[in-house]
């Protein structure tokens, strides 16, 4: 492998090459006791206790970008998907589809990343699988995981959620849409927005024993504006958010006023969504400004009697509504 | 969603088409009790058994093929190769990248023929994801699974394999190689050939009980010839491939001969390869032909002390050495 530079199709035909590639860039870096490349499938003992598990698929252009990359967010993704959930993260699978031409160097640091993100939320990586696209398909690559995790708190539901509760977020909205979206351009704007691409598991895990908490969620794509509708359609109630509250960056707002994009529709890839009972939303703020990535927690909204709609109060006074997202402001986002 | 017949950007922005492209067309296909579309994570009961996890991706070219699509092979595969494993499929999780542009009915076609392939094998989808990726990105779809399931029989392994043991075959080798090929291109032959996508869980099921049996592995990538590698790799052992009792339909080795391929090399889809004590074979062998995709099942080889390394014994005597497969016949197979 190492008189090649480039991924080829030969790494993607199951031969020598493909064993060369899972074995000195993916084992040697994901793998553990739990990771044996030679089977077709790991062995795992998993207690009989409740499990969950999910799955995403990763896309983003470019793959690599400020403050993250493909590698990173799709550990982040899934643990925090499980996160959301009330479960503490523990295995992971990976599939990768890596473009014909992407350069070793690019793949390996990918691979890095992703590696140290999985050792920092305490997940092994169990199973794995590679292939390869002709060039000009699979932009650079993209990678499945699928995450197991122990519920820890079993029964936050947006369909707990009801009229009186309040909505935490635990930090600026939008800053991964825009890092992302100014990674792709020649602005000399670059550099002043970083992807906020992170683990919530911290913040997660600090308030599941919070007995008011009804609900959390990451608000990836489609933004803290898609959290508030799936929350108004499962509670059949109206949310009302208040734009003077919610946490945007000064360069995620000038970028957004400037090619007229709405922060709250934007992906954040390490921020936290709660939903809880209004005289417990102080403990929640308290314990998430103590955590990593919580400095600048705020109650930004809450659930109202009423038709199941989003509001946004707006800063001056008036108010709007926030309709579901229609058409894609910024493809390929995560 | 049914004012558009393809898939465009915004069904995979998060949003309002997003939620309406899984609930219509794959939450109907593929829910059941543990598939909930509103949550990040599905919640499942895993007794305390030993699991066994497993990951594929799938890129075939083109996404449907006589004998099957793309859908039918990403459930197959996975399935396959918990069946190997000698552990009985329970859960799956799919995600999917799916190309702007992707027709509905195709789409409709390829998640019916997925559903229809779970059924069959008796697993259900706990958790999905689906992402679009821009014309011309994503070859149609790309599918990735990964695959819980239940040990039933867990000593099963490349490395008990030793010299003295047997190698068989469950039915003809490179149908599911040629097929999709011929499927690529406007030959004549096409229709000839039926790729042999199936599931091998019948046939693994049946002998997962024989004392003697070492090993299972489905061919796929790579073929016959790249399994032999992995035995006589795991063995330290010989491993002699014997031409004459290696069941290779006519049209498959017609079209071979005509275009210099080696069916040893091509994948096939629905085999499984057995290693076996060398007096259980013939057990193994009969309770394949008893069994759904068995009928053709043939002894093909047998592992040797000697150097790690693939013979085949000619049908005219001789023998040649089976390189390990380094340029690929034939990208984007499975």
């Amino acid at each position: 492998m190492h008189d090649a530079e480039r991924i080829t199709l030969a790494h993607g035909n199951g031969g020598r090459r493909t064993r060369e590639l899972i074995d000195e860039i993916f084992a040697t870096r994901l793998g553990g006791p739990d990771l044996d490349t030679e089977v077709d499938a790991a062995r795992l003992r998993l207690p009989g206790d409740d499990w969950a598990v999910t799955v995403d698929g990763f896309t983003v252009e470019p793959i690599e970008f400020p403050g993250g990359d493909i590698g990173a967010l799709a550990v982040h993704g899934t643990v925090n998907d499980l996160s959301v959930s009330g479960a503490e993260p523990v295995h992971l699978s990976v599939s990768a589809f890596l473009e014909e031409g992407l350069e070793f160097e690019v793949l390996v640091r990918l691979v890095d990343s992703f590696a140290r993100a999985a050792k920092e939320a305490g997940v092994t990586v169990v199973a794995g699988d590679t292939k390869v696209v002709p060039r000009g398909h699979g932009g650079g690559a993209y990678f499945t995981t699928t995450g197991l995790g122990r519920i820890v708190r079993g029964d936050l539901s947006a369909k707990s959620v009801r009229p009186g509760d309040v909505i935490l977020v635990s930090g600026p909205v939008g800053d991964h849409g825009i890092a992302v979206m100014l990674a792709r351009e020649s602005f000399d704007l670059r550099g002043d927005v970083r992807s906020d691409c992170a683990s919530v598991l911290p913040l997660c895990k600090t308030v599941w024993d919070v007995p008011g908490l009804r609900f959390l969620r990451d608000p990836t794509r489609g933004g803290i504006a898609t959290v508030a509708h799936e929350l108004s359609r499962a509670a059949r109630a109206t949310v009302r958010l208040r734009e003077a509250e919610i946490p945007v960056r000064d360069p995620v707002r000038g970028v957004c006023e400037m090619l007229g994009y709405d922060p709250y529709y934007l992906a954040c890839e390490g921020r936290v969504v709660a939903v809880v009972a209004p005289d417990e939303a102080d403990v929640v703020l308290e314990r998430w400004r103590n955590a990593d990535g919580g400095a600048d927690a705020r109650l930004i909204g809450r659930v109202d009697e009423g038709p199941a709609r989003v509001v946004l109060e707006t800063s001056i006074g008036g108010s709007r509504i926030l309709d579901e997202l229609e058409d894609d402001p910024l493809p390929r986002i995560c």
